[in-house]
């Protein structure tokens, strides 16, 4: 799922968009492809600072759909993905405690369980 | 609207994941930062390919919004944006004509008059 493309594309920085749904409609944020910790091949976790309607979004049920991506490579060309999956704040376990060890301020850990890979990039 | 700030955060490289919603729901792709031209302080254009779903969604009439961002500058913090606005594809227009000089391989350009900008990352 997160194979070695995908962890190529996280290794050059920049924004990872990423999108929830709910009563307010479609909700955009982002964090940076740096703070994305791959803790197996099918889960990320980041730091949460706000992203408040994030968490109500998704814990009334909403996907997470993220873009990631890097134009790194000789050819330049570059290489996108967009991930799919299910995603939940988590605050005072482990993978928090891991979060926060390298972002102090983060008030959670957004634990993204990935069950879907879509190259949207590059050629 | 794309002041000094956007147009430093634009002059890194990295995905920008724009959002348009329709009938099938919210629909995320991407294009690259340095794909993104500024035409003036309200709006930029860059190369559609394919981009099949986000042109119905914008024919349905619907907003389209973007994350940009840079890690850039000596603090490391970084700068994140999200636009939003209006956006149609042209084709046969002087506008796809000057994106298709860039990117041959386009089918139209995509035109995004920004009306509004929010800062979303950086401290």
């Amino acid at each position: 799922m997160i194979d070695a493309a995908v962890r190529t594309a996280l290794a050059a920085e920049g924004p990872a968009a990423f999108l929830t749904t709910g009563p307010g409609g479609p909700h955009l944020v982002a964090t940076w492809q740096s703070y994305l910790d791959v803790l197996d091949d099918s889960t990320l976790a980041f730091p949460a600072g706000g992203y408040r309607v994030t968490e109500a979004n998704l814990d009334g049920g909403s996907v997470l759909t993220m873009v990631i991506g890097s134009r790194g490579g000789a050819a330049g060309s570059g290489t996108g993905f967009r991930l799919t999956g299910a995603a939940r704040l988590e605050s005072g376990t482990p993978v928090h405690d891991r979060v926060r060890a390298r972002f102090p301020w983060c008030r959670a850990a957004v634990v993204f369980h990935v069950t879907g890979v879509e190259r949207i990039l590059g050629s």
